[in-house]
């Protein structure tokens, strides 16, 4: 028997045996070896997107595994290949799809949201999501995958190049990710972060790290800038005093690429955007480029996976997982292991 | 004896003599002829700029005139030749001017705001900031060629290609002028706009309005684009709905271009920022460029600034025509005509 981690209703997740389902034409089936724990899933589990999410409903996005089955007529892949998912369905009818933008379909699937994830061991999802990780790169680091393309987007989305200088407000996860990325891309780039935990984990990756609580984030970037500001700023905070920094570090058109999730509006100061002809450039998820890049960045240790992965649990405890996490605390990124053999779940 | 309409204190503008400004080295002195009231005029008079206008002060920056006299080294120009401003001068030395965007300086001596403008019978002003005007072009239709210059920037901004779809907010003097702009460009345009006079005046020049009070601009915008959403949107109103409609009106990876001047924060719908990839940018002022394509536009008729033009005043009676203008009322452009013999005010 195999399980899967359910959200059943406002803050209740549980076991229960994964529903079997054969790989149909197109389709592959997977066994799952980790998934991460994301912010979207603690949305879901508060009980936020009731209206979007159907209970039960397996949760989970970002993963990575191994091929056990394919369908009728997929080809190039084969069991044992190891893989991760990018996890959307568009409709290629939509305005969005024929305009070349899929990944932002007025009637996206996104799989583990809409329809069933990953958070179990087999996860049955059409071949065309598949992107190969190389054998090289250990499957709880491919799990960092997912949101690596995220940064990836949001860089490319801030067209950032080399020798910008870049402010990443919001120093969780995907903002640590995207400071990474933009650093790569050859930005000196400067995190803002409240947590003193997450402000050192960046400082130990080599990020300078400020807090807004403590520091004049203003004049530390006068002083960066030579009074010019930064030429790009990512929110990624999704907190109101976030959005607030992000426009005042720009200088003379720069560029504010929104990453963060803010359910209801924000005041802004548009005074600002019109005076300095700034930008402001909306980003969600991804693209297969970005998710390649960003397997190519993971597997050669730029993003150093290892680091932001703070724990491992087995799939059994997921739910407990899920509840440390809501304290919030000294931590980034949790997976769950799928290949746990759970003895004491199936005794 | 040359007269100038002076901003003295709020609500408070009159007429007295003109300082004789002999041009120095660089500077030619002018015979202002038309010289139209815009919305920061307004302000000023309502007395909310106080802290950046030293009064007495000489109001005015969308003009047309002729040449008086040159100053020393002044080449290329002569007494007589027709002429506008470009009312901005720079320092050429702060991060904004050294990355090429000098008409956002950050010590910018806007012209007409910041040191003495055009509402007078004479007026000194460095030969940098001169635009020839073709002889065929009345100088009353001339005065239209500074807004033209936003116009031509914001649409130069949003980067609009032919056969976009394009809803401007706000049909004011800018935002009509951004319509015809834009409509040169090729673009499909819509304006929504408030008041019925100015969505009259739309109409007559070939352009379809909206009443955002009445009409279901949604519904309107979904038949219109066959549920895609606009391409573009400018929010030139200034007003808070406004902001909310140019949201909502665009479509996956819409342009929204910022015009208007919102003194205040606003609440904005970041959300449709990140689910649609949707881009802010802002826009301010002009450069060379955008003038003389302005003049160009105006020259050709393709901006018929006549039909824009309400009314002509008297240099002697601009006091009265602020106070009118205040009212609101149904007019578009007021100009006051410098070249007035003012015997009534002279005797
Ligand atoms: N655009 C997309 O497609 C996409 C994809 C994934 C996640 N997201 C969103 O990105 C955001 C970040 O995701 P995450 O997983 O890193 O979330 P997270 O909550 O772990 O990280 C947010 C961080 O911001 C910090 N913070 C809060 N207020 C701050 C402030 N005023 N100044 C500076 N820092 C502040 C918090 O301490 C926290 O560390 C979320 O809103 C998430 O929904 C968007
Ligand atoms: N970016 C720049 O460099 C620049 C240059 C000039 C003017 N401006 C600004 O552009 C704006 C427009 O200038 P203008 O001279 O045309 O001003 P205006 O006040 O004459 O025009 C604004 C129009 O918006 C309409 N309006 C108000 N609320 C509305 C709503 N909710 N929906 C639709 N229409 C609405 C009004 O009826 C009015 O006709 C002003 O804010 C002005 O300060 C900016
Ligand atoms: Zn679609
Ligand atoms: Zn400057």
């Amino acid at each position: 028997m195999t399980l899967a981690v359910r959200y059943t209703s406002a803050r209740t997740l549980d076991t229960a045996p994964a529903v079997d389902v054969p790989p149909g034409p197109g389709e592959v089936e997977l066994a799952p070896a980790y998934v991460g724990i994301c912010g979207t899933d603690l949305h879901i589990f508060h009980g936020d997107m009731d209206a979007r999410v159907a209970a039960p409903a397996v949760l989970g996005h970002e993963m990575s595994g191994r091929i056990v089955r394919v369908g009728a007529g997929v080809e190039g892949w084969a069991p044992g290949d190891a893989v991760t998912v990018m996890p959307l369905r568009w409709d290629d009818t939509c305005p969005a799809c024929r305009a070349g933008h899929q990944h932002v379909c007025q009637h996206l699937d996104f799989i583990g949201i809409d329809s069933p994830g990953a958070m179990q061991q087999r996860w049955t999802v059409p071949a065309a999501t598949l992107i190969r990780l190389p054998g090289s790169l250990p499957l709880d680091r491919a799990a960092l995958v997912e949101p690596t393309a995220v940064a990836v987007h949001d860089v490319g989305r801030a067209r950032v190049v080399s020798g910008e200088k870049v402010v990443v407000v919001g120093g969780g996860p995907v903002g640590i990710l995207i400071a990474l990325v933009a650093r790569a891309a050859g930005a000196e780039v400067r995190v803002v972060e409240l947590s003193a935990h997450r402000r050192l984990l960046a400082g130990e990756l080599g990020l300078t790290a400020w807090d807004p609580a403590a520091d004049d984030i203003g004049a530390l970037v006068a002083a960066w800038t030579q009074d010019a500001g930064a030429d790009v700023a990512f929110e990624v905070s999704g907190a109101a005093g976030g959005v607030d920094t992000a426009v005042d570090v720009l200088g003379v058109r720069g560029r504010l690429c929104l990453v963060a999730i803010h359910p209801r509006p924000r005041e802004v100061n548009l005074h600002r955007f019109f005076w300095r002809e700034l930008t402001l450039v909306g980003a969600r998820l991804y693209d297969r480029s970005d998710f390649e890049y960003a397997v190519a960045l993971v597997a050669d240790g730029t993003i150093p996976a290892d680091r932001l992965i703070s724990k491992v649990v087995p799939l059994t405890q997921a739910p407990a997982a899920f509840e440390a996490l809501e304290g919030g605390g000294d931590v980034m990124k949790i997976l769950v292991d799928c290949t746990d053999t759970l003895e004491g779940a199936t005794a």
